[in-house]
């Protein structure tokens, strides 16, 4: 079917190589200014506030397995795309992708019968994702993987069928060197802090054991609550169990189920936390009373709360979670909108994450007021608040983030973290919200080695934008670096300060 | 009130003609890479897989009658937009445009005392128009009819009030040609295959006589339900007795009527159909218990189901004809978001199709999971969802469409098809589904002479973006036109396959 | 936290100016283009068709008090920039702001004990507003202050912390001069007509005043009944009460109610207004029956009338302003889908429009249905919507407006009235509404000295679309410049007729 791409130039005669203007404007003029502004913040450190890396991985600094393992089947962009080439003629199909198993992805335990098992071979892995190389064309995954196979694992080819197995050998030979550890990477990728994601219940041993080597300032938890207060998962009752012998506090209470929670995130504090992480399907951030909170929880403890309960509940627990971040000061961040697992069957037979997450519309407006109004003037509260729902930027998100001293509005993410949708989101939000009001890159990602890649390409977008302003008379060059700066560096450490400087004495302390 | 435009260059001067880059991008360097890729996809045949082209247009062969029935009457696009200048001082209305009827839209059998008669005389439409020319300023229409005129009919003028009788002449001279009449425009313009809109009840007689000409693979049938799944529709019990008369089988029962959609979709395939198309206001896909669709059917055919039960069996059918498509191998495409006949006077004045059209919001995620969940990586399904809410593109289409193999996101569709809505279109979409899980253009006309023209300007639209993937790094040249070969022909003909090769031999037989 | 910023070249060493193509686009050619066409419009008189300038202004002509009063205090734009700062680290809080009190918004009466008084020196305001220059980067707010203290006040220096008090002094120095006094700017503006916003009760006694003194046509009032048709205010009985007074009409009955209304609104058109506004939270136009509306009434001075009941009446009584508009020529302008006093602690506190509006989802298609079907087609009626819900433009708006003769679309509002909103505007409404059914920018602010930098700005981003329109071959020179001067000057003018003439002599004798 693609005759050409087999004939393609780069991909048999000349280097592979990364053009140094890469996703900076075509025009010459607007190229320079960009490249100057880009100048500025190429190399500055890498603050990294909300990702999904294992803290294990920088605990144990063992070598990265093979790059299938590395990075294919850990990788959900990469999966969903060859996946969705599965039935169409072509070189994916050709490959022999049939299911995310193909691809490495286990079954999940108690996958029905049928189930394909996993493929366990990483170059038969591997080779399926060069073989679909050109699926790719145009999206983020394509600039990054080019970006980290390029830049730091010197890849030679392009991927392709053809040059799969010697593209394997070689980055499997760099995975064997001690330059490809997690740590060595993290000092060459230049990451200055990295926010990993944890639940309520973990121990944080790995960020314990990262304290002990020094590295309790760069690696730093996150405390991430969704499970614990959402009484319409079936495990919610497990988990607020666990969240009491975690704390050491009786949870069969509501009572001691909110001070359960306060302790965790003191623990947390303590072990480096700036922020709590809240992903619900429905945005609702309305209070119950403190009886009908109650109420509520024992029923949801006793297996008789309703739906409707169920998310009022919810709604007051993201409320509860506000009211203890004034309290601590770990900042809030919220991201709505997403529908998980949306291919029920795929996620029963190989386990959540696998059956595909697809946004939905989400509401800002009506369902932050409540927080808002309660704590949008508190000196001691932030709200980070993200969407996977771009409609939501001019009209809502950039007019509460350009009114509430409270709010800052997250960089763009999930499916919006490329170069035209980072361009969409500062078009949308910086003529209401100015560029203060944003709280810089996040890249929120579980790809380690993807890391330097996606912010490399997020300070692109922002030097182009900038130098379109500057172009246009719009701004001065001085200030659109000094914008730039702010954007890639500042925003991101203000806008999660540490909270510990925040508690009184006797809160630090407890 | 528009005294710069009597005294315009092109109006009187100067030769009326095609600029060669049209709808490129201005900048230089982009516009020779735009060039460089449409130079590789300009000629390519146009492979129209979603129409309203009338087959008996092409199986008569008879010459268009003049230009107001041949470009003002049956387009709404232009009766839309002079109408809308009806009661706006101007050129429109001191034309003597005051409804639809001053167009040639005839009134509606049984259209209330006072409709006005439709104006009969060609020449005076053909007026009306060339004096609103300007209202068109920056709308495709002006595009499609520029490229039209000058290419296919080497118009000399830009039409307008003076020039209106002259270009009228020139025009009735070249209908009068044999070149002009539909077979020769069809081979002209480079058509491989064209897709009709055609209704289950259908004879298809026109396809029949085209087969028999030898151009049974060139024009080919679409199968279009939507009357005979909608029991909200007044006309539905006369339209399921049509289909029962046409499939030869009693529709009184739901599985009789079953069974006749499932006969009459084989007569389809049978008759070159690739394809079915489903147009709804509102999208639902929850099927119903066999039980439960029995006893809806039952109560619609009685009259007494209410319209809750209406929409659900339509959502029920809807997915029925998803498990069709995946036994028979049709295409399922789908367009909700419209609500018909906005303006009901005017509609029962003139007719359907004429209160004007308008899109609302419409809904994917939740919408379309129960037939992806049982469909979506099916390997003889393929779902190709359109839409004129273009808020669902990075929300909701290119997230699915880049997970589910069985889905694919069509092209821009109606309001949207134009080249700033066609740009917004691959970047809000590229960055999550790739090209790939795209479709490719459609035209989805009935206006048979601007089929090359919308195919010409969906051509540079794909060039101009991919030139700047290119210019900014993000692809290389090769790969662009690759891509741009995808997107012009190998898409619409793969997202399209000949349902007959999966067809069991039984099948194929009944 | 900007160590940049301190030392930036235009802060201190060079002269502040005005770039002539700011906001123009960067590439040479383009910018030619544009400029071009700008030339054709630059000077042409402003046609302010809606706004919030308070006619005592003009009809006083007292001195604008000093720098905080004349742009600060009353800018709700600036106020809400720096609040959004004033928890964050940087020179907003350090300058010291808290609260809107800060900036010299005076609490409402009743507010809580503890409310902080107002700022009341000028020159700690201004200081503030310096202070915190960096923050509106990127916003429309930085392009309006750019342009009235450079253009019309000769400001020679940046704002900055430093640089306040001398800018102070500069302009509290222009400030006592005759030149800048209200009607001398007016004309210096080159200011053709400015429309007002008044309520139904108002005496018009500064309209009357103007009049006296032969500004009658130059300044005229706007028919805005909020208050007097939405019966879940508080106040909506103490406004009908008033409504009675000024029409001289007894309002205790639903007939007298409407009488009163339509009295008042031909006290306007005979004081020279030429349109009516409309802005609720929530849109509908459905009518009510006679009897039903009466009931309504009834309860809803009795105070029965429940939520829904009162949403229901004020959809009729916007179904009755369209009736009456079709009446007396009065153009209905139409701006849903903002929430009123978001913040209610601090509306409560500071007054309303201080708690903040905040955009939600506006929905037309189906809302403006009933008032299309009766009066689209009317040749005496004309709807304008105006939306801070950009999802509409495509999907809703333009095609009404392109389709209804009655139906023009609104400039972009508010939120979207800054230089890429304006383009994302007319890309999203162009394709499918053309120019001419598009009313011309309005400005809709109460900050009479940014009137001409907001038309300046909104004539560039026009030019600079129009220009892109050249650069792509879409349209020629010649008719974009027309089509210019159609934003610019024409559409507005014919957009917002003078109704006096279309009322039959009985009515306009009334």
């Amino acid at each position: 079917m693609t005759p050409l791409l087999g004939a393609s130039r780069a991909d048999a005669t000349t280097t592979w190589s990364l053009h140094p203007d890469r996703a900076l404007p075509p025009d010459p003029a607007q190229r320079a200014l960009a490249r100057t502004i880009l100048d500025e913040t190429a190399r500055l450190p890498i603050v990294s506030m909300h990702g999904h890396v294992d803290a294990a991985l920088l605990a144990d600094d063992t070598p990265f397995p093979d790059p299938a393992a590395l990075f294919v089947t850990p990788d959900h962009y990469l999966v969903r795309m060859l996946v969705s080439q599965s039935t169409s003629p072509g070189p994916v199909r050709d490959a022999g992708v049939r299911s995310v198993a193909d691809l490495g992805v286990a079954p999940a335990l108690g996958a029905p019968e049928g189930t394909p098992p996993a493929e366990t071979d990483p170059r038969a892995i591997w080779r399926r994702f060069c073989a679909g190389w050109s699926a790719f064309r145009g999206t983020p995954t394509r600039a990054w993987m080019e970006h980290v196979l390029i830049e730091v694992f010197e890849a030679p080819v392009r991927p392709s069928l053809e040059t799969s197995d010697a593209l394997y050998d070689h980055l499997a030979d760099r995975l064997a060197q001690p330059e490809y550890r997690p740590r060595a990477l993290f000092e060459r990728f230049g990451i200055e802090v990295l926010a990993t994601t944890d639940g309520p219940a973990d121990t944080l041993d790995a960020h314990a054991r990262l304290a002990a080597a020094g590295w309790g300032d760069r690696v730093i938890p996150t405390f991430r609550p969704d499970a614990f207060i959402e009484p319409m998962r079936a495990d919610w009752g497990d988990h607020v169990d666990a969240l009491g012998v975690a704390a050491g506090i009786d949870t069969t209470t509501y009572g001691g189920y909110l001070d359960a929670l306060r302790a965790r995130r003191l623990a947390f504090v303590a072990a480096g936390a700036r922020a709590t992480d809240h992903g619900h399907e429905l945005l609702d951030t309305t209070p119950l009373s403190a009886e009908e909170a109650e109420r509520a929880f024992d029923c949801a403890r006793a297996g008789s709360l309703d739906t409707a309960g169920a998310r009022a509940f919810t709604a007051h627990m993201l409320f509860q979670m506000a009211a203890m971040s004034a309290e601590d000061g770990l900042v809030m961040q919220i991201h709505p909108g997403i529908l998980r697992d949306h291919d029920g069957p795929d996620a029963r037979r190989f386990g959540p994450n696998i059956g595909y997450d697809i946004p939905i519309q989400a509401e800002f407006t009506r369902a932050l007021r409540p927080v808002l109004e309660a704590f949008g003037h508190h000196p001691n509260f932030r709200l980070i608040a993200f969407t996977v729902d771009e409609t939501a930027y001019s009209r809502e998100l950039a007019p509460l983030a350009g009114a509430y001293p409270g709010m800052r509005l997250g960089a763009p993410w999930w499916f919006l973290d490329a170069s035209d949708a980072m361009r969409r989101f500062r078009e949308a939000t910086t003529e209401t919200a100015g560029f203060r009001n944003t709280s810089g890159f996040v890249d929120d990602t579980r790809a380690f080695c993807s890391i330097s890649a996606r912010h490399d390409l997020a300070r692109r977008a922002d030097a182009s934008y900038l130098a379109k302003l500057v172009g246009e008379h719009r701004l001065d060059l001085d200030e659109a670096i000094d914008a730039a700066i702010d954007l890639a560096y500042r925003l991101p450490k203000e806008s999660y300060p540490s909270p510990v400087s925040s508690l009184s004495p006797l809160e630090a302390a407890r």
